[in-house]
C-alpha cells in the first residue's frame, strides 16, 4: 500500500522523476528525450492552456498556426537567433523511405528523396513567422499585429528531464508587431505581468518579475522579461519569458510599414512563451513525500468521493448519498469524481488519490450514514475532519479556496525566507552551498564577472528584479561600484 | 470595391484557392506544401475543435500527447501501415547545424551529428502509441483505453492544396484499445456517428456514412468507417474516417492483456481522425461567387454591425444604438462585432464581411436612427430587410437558426439530387462526365473491377453506405453478380 516514493530529503531529483511517473503525469518515450504526456498530466496542462488562452484573447490576441518546418535559409536570416539555436536543431533532410533491398520488411531512407534545402524542425518560430509577416504588414493600419500559436517545438537537448527539459515540448508562442518601440516594450511587459498573475493565481507559485542580463537573454532579443520561481530544493526555475526583439527580425526579413506620414519604417517586435515546463514548476513547488499536491484551480478533479463498504447493500446506500453530494457540488462548479469501482479497495484508492494530489477526498462508510456525516481529508495538510452531510458543499467550497491560498502562502513563505542578501563572495558561496535559494548581491554589470561567478559556483543571474530599489554598493565578486543588487541562484 | 474573385462556373479550383486567401483563412508558406492558417481561419478551426473535444470527453475519451517523432524501427513494425506511409515520410537524420566554414553567416548540417536511427515525423501515430500502450495495458482492468490527441502530422504530398491536402496538417487522432472485437467495432462505429452528427449540425454539410472497400482502407486497418460529403462541383470529399484495426497493432507491438479468466490475449484497436481538411469541406459546400458563407454555428462572429455616417456626431448617435444591440445580443449568446473603425468606409466593410461569410450584417445609418430601424442583411440569401430596433435581437436569434438550417437543407438538396443510380457503364461514364456527384452502381466486389473503373474514369468507390438496401443486380463494369449498389465519385 505504500507509494514507494523516494523521500525528497534523500534524493530530490529521484523523488521528482518517480513522482511524475507514478502520479500518471508523463513518462519517457521510445524517442530519446521526448516524453509522453499521460491523460492525467495532460488534463492539468489543458487547464493551464484554457486560462492562458482566455487571457490572451481578452488582451486582444488571436491564435493562428505556422509551419512546423523552417527552411534553413530562413532559419539563418537572423544571425543571433540562428547561432543560439543551431546546436539544438533536428533537421529533416529526406522526404521518403523505401523498402530495404537487403532486408525484407525493413525500410531505409530513400537517397533519391533528398531535399534540395534542409528543413529545421522549429525550435522557436520567429523566422518563419517574420517571413510571413512581411506579406501581412504594409501600413500602420496593419499594426499592431497580436498573434499567438499553440504548438510543439523541438530543441535537441543532451540531458533531458520530464517536463523540465525535453527534446520536444508543448508551448504557446506569441509574436507581435508594433509601430513603435514604446508599444513593443509595453506589450512585452504586459505579457510578463499576465504570466506572473496566471502563475501566482493558478499554479499558486510566487514569482519574481525581472529582466535578464545580456548573456541570459533570448537569442535575438534586445531585452528579455522573465518570471522566476523557487523550487523546494532551493533551485530557481524560469517559468516564462517575454522578449522585446527590437527591429532585429524586421531587419532580417525586411518588414517595413508606411507610417501615417508616409515614411517607411522597420516594425518593432516581441515574442513570448510559456511551456509544459510549467508542469515541472507546479509539481516541484507543492508536492511532498506522499506525492503530488495540486492547487484546486488546476486539479482535473477537485474532489474525489470514495465509498467504504462490505456489501452491495452498503454500496447502494452510500451511492445514494454520494450522488446527492456529486450533484450539489457540480451545481457549485466543483469538479468531482465518485470512484465506485469495485476492482480496487478503499485503501488503494486513498493512496492513489493522495499520490495524484486531489485537493479534497470525501470518504463515506456505513457509520457515516448512521451519523449523517462524511469524512473530509485535505491533501495539502493531510488533515481530516468529520462534516455533517448538510454542510459538505459549503465546507468544500470554502476549503478549496483555503487550499489554493494556503499553497500559495506556503510557497511564498519558503521563497521569501530563501532570498538572502550577501555582502561578499565568501558569504555568497556559503549561502549557495548551505541554504540555497536566491542570493541578492551587488554585481558590477559586466559579462565577465557574471561568467566568472557561474564558472566558480554554477550560480547564474536569474534576473534583475523590476521593482529593484537603487542602492549603492560594491560588486560581490570584483569589488567594483554597483548601483543595485541582482538575484543569483542555481537553476533548472 | 469588387472582390475580384474568379467565378465558380469559370474555374472552380481557382475560385477555391482565391477564396481561401482573400477571406483570410490560410495561405501558402515558404515551406513547400505547408500552409499558414491565418487568425480568421484558425478561429473557425478552434470552434470545430471545441465542439469535437466536448463530444469526445462526453463519450469517455481523454486527451494525451505522444511524441512528434517515430523511430524508424517502430515505424516499420506494422508492415501494412509502414508500407502505406513510407513514401510520404519526412525524415530527421541529424540533430545539429554548424556554421559553414566556407560561407560566413550561413549554416550547414553538422555531419558529425548524424542520428544512429532516423526519426520519421509522424504521418499518423499508431506505431508510437501502440509501443507506449504495451506498458499501459496488462489486464482487462486497464481496458478500454480511450485516448485522443490533438496534433500536427506530416505527409509529404506532391500536389498540395490549402486545407485539402497539405504536407503538414492539424488533426485529432483517437487511439483506443479494447478487450473484444465487438467492443472495438462498436467504438469505431460510435465515432463515425459522432463525426457525422458534428459535420451535419455544425458544418451544415450532409454526409453519407459508409464503409471503405479494401483498397481504400487505412493502411493497417481491417475495416474503415467513413463519412463522405459532396462538394458543389460534384466531387466527393472524405470528411472523416474511423478504423477498426483488429489486432494488427497489438500483434506488431506485442500488446496482450490478462482476461478475467487469466488468459493472455491480444488487444483490439481502433483509430479515428478528422483534420483541417474539414475547413475545405466547409468552404466548398456553402460559399458562392461573393465569397465565404459560414454556418452560424462555426462563424467566429455571427453578426457584424457597420455604422454608416458622415461625421462624428452621427457616429456617436449610431454607436449608442449599436452598443445597446451588441450588449443585448451577447446576453443572448450571439457573437457580434461592432466595426467602428474610421480607417475603412462602409462600402469596403460590407464587401469585406460578405467575403468573410459573416452570417448577418446590421447596417445603421442616420435614417435608421430617425425611423428607429436597422438594416439586416443575410449572407446566405444576400437578402436585406429593415427591422424595428426593438425586434433586432429576436429576429437575429431566429435568423441564425434559419440560416444554419437553410445551409444544411440547400446542401442536402444538392447532394440528394446528385446521387444517380446507373444501370450500365455507358450511363456511368456519361453521368460522371456531365452531371458529376455520386453514382450508385452495382459492383462485383473485386479489387480488379474497382481498379479498372478508377483507371478508366478516375472515379473511386467512396463507400458502401451503411444503410444500403440489399438488391440483386449485375456489376456495372464486369456484368458479374452483385448484391448491392456502392457509391462511386471523383474525389478530393
Ligand atoms: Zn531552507
Ligand atoms: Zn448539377
Amino acid at each position: 500500500m505504500g507509494k514507494n516514493l523516494t523521500k525528497r530529503s534523500e534524493d530530490y531529483s529521484k523523488w521528482y522523476n518517480e513522482l511524475v511517473v507514478k502520479a500518471d503525469l508523463a513518462e519517457n518515450s521510445a524517442v530519446r528525450g521526448c516524453m509522453v504526456i499521460k491523460p492525467y498530466g495532460f488534463a492539468i496542462w489543458e487547464k493551464m492552456q484554457a486560462e492562458l488562452d482566455k487571457k490572451f484573447k481578452e488582451t486582444g490576441h488571436e491564435n493562428a498556426y505556422f509551419p512546423l518546418f523552417v527552411p534553413k535559409s530562413l532559419f539563418e536570416a537572423e544571425e543571433k537567433n540562428a547561432e543560439g539555436f543551431a546546436k539544438e536543431c533536428a533537421v529533416v533532410t529526406h522526404y521518403r523511405l523505401k523498402t530495404d533491398p537487403d532486408n525484407e520488411g525493413k525500410l531505409i531512407v530513400d537517397p533519391e528523396a533528398k531535399l534540395q534545402e534542409e528543413l529545421v524542425v522549429r525550435p522557436t518560430s520567429e523566422a518563419i513567422i517574420w517571413n510571413t509577416y512581411k506579406g501581412w504588414i504594409q501600413s500602420y493600419r496593419d499594426l499592431p499585429l497580436l498573434i499567438n500559436q499553440w504548438a510543439n517545438v523541438v530543441r535537441w537537448e543532451m540531458r533531458t528531464r520530464l517536463f523540465l527539459r525535453t527534446a520536444e515540448f508543448l508551448w504557446q508562442e506569441g509574436h507581435t508587431a508594433h509601430a513603435t518601440k514604446e508599444e513593443a516594450i509595453a506589450e512585452a511587459d504586459l505579457i510578463n505581468n499576465l504570466y506572473a498573475t496566471f502563475v501566482e493565481n493558478f499554479l499558486a507559485v510566487p514569482v519574481i518579475k525581472g529582466l535578464k542580463t545580456e548573456s541570459e537573454r533570448f537569442a535575438g532579443a534586445d531585452e528579455t522579461f522573465c518570471i522566476e520561481a523557487l523550487m523546494q530544493d532551493g533551485k530557481a526555475l524560469q517559468a516564462g519569458t517575454s522578449h522585446f526583439l527590437g527591429q532585429n527580425f524586421a531587419k532580417a526579413f525586411d518588414v517595413k510599414f508606411a507610417t501615417k506620414e508616409g515614411k517607411q519604417e522597420y516594425v518593432w517586435a516581441t515574442s513570448w512563451g510559456v511551456s509544459t515546463r510549467l508542469m515541472g514548476a507546479l509539481i516541484m513547488t507543492h508536492s511532498d513525500d506522499q506525492g503530488l499536491v495540486l492547487p484546486p484551480n488546476l486539479a482535473p478533479y477537485q474532489v474525489v468521493i470514495v465509498p467504504i463498504y462490505r456489501n452491495q447493500e452498503q454500496l447502494d446506500a452510500i451511492s445514494q448519498v454520494a450522488n446527492e453530494i456529486v450533484n450539489d457540488l457540480r451545481l457549485h462548479n466543483v469538479s468531482v469524481k465518485f470512484d465506485n469501482r469495485d476492482t480496487h479497495k478503499p485503501g488503494w484508492k486513498f493512496n492513489e488519490y493522495e499520490l495524484k494530489g486531489v485537493p479534497l477526498r470525501i470518504g463515506i462508510g456505513p457509520k457515516d450514514l448512521e451519523k449523517r456525516t462524511v469524512e473530509l481529508a485535505r491533501r495539502d495538510t493531510l488533515t481530516k475532519e468529520f462534516v455533517p452531510k448538510e454542510d459538505v458543499v459549503k465546507t468544500v467550497v470554502q476549503l478549496l479556496k483555503e487550499i489554493q491560498d494556503n499553497l500559495y502562502n506556503k510557497a511564498k513563505d519558503y521563497r521569501d525566507s530563501h532570498i538572502t542578501a550577501v555582502q561578499n563572495f565568501d558569504e555568497f558561496k556559503e549561502v549557495l552551498e548551505t541554504k540555497g535559494g536566491f542570493i541578492s548581491a551587488h554585481w558590477d554589470g559586466t559579462n565577465e564577472t557574471e561568467n566568472k561567478i557561474k564558472e566558480l559556483t554554477k550560480a547564474t543571474i536569474r534576473c534583475i528584479p523590476l521593482d529593484n530599489p537603487k542602492e549603492d554598493g560594491i560588486c560581490v565578486y570584483s569589488g567594483a561600484q554597483s548601483t543595485q543588487r541582482v538575484l543569483f541562484a542555481k537553476a533548472y
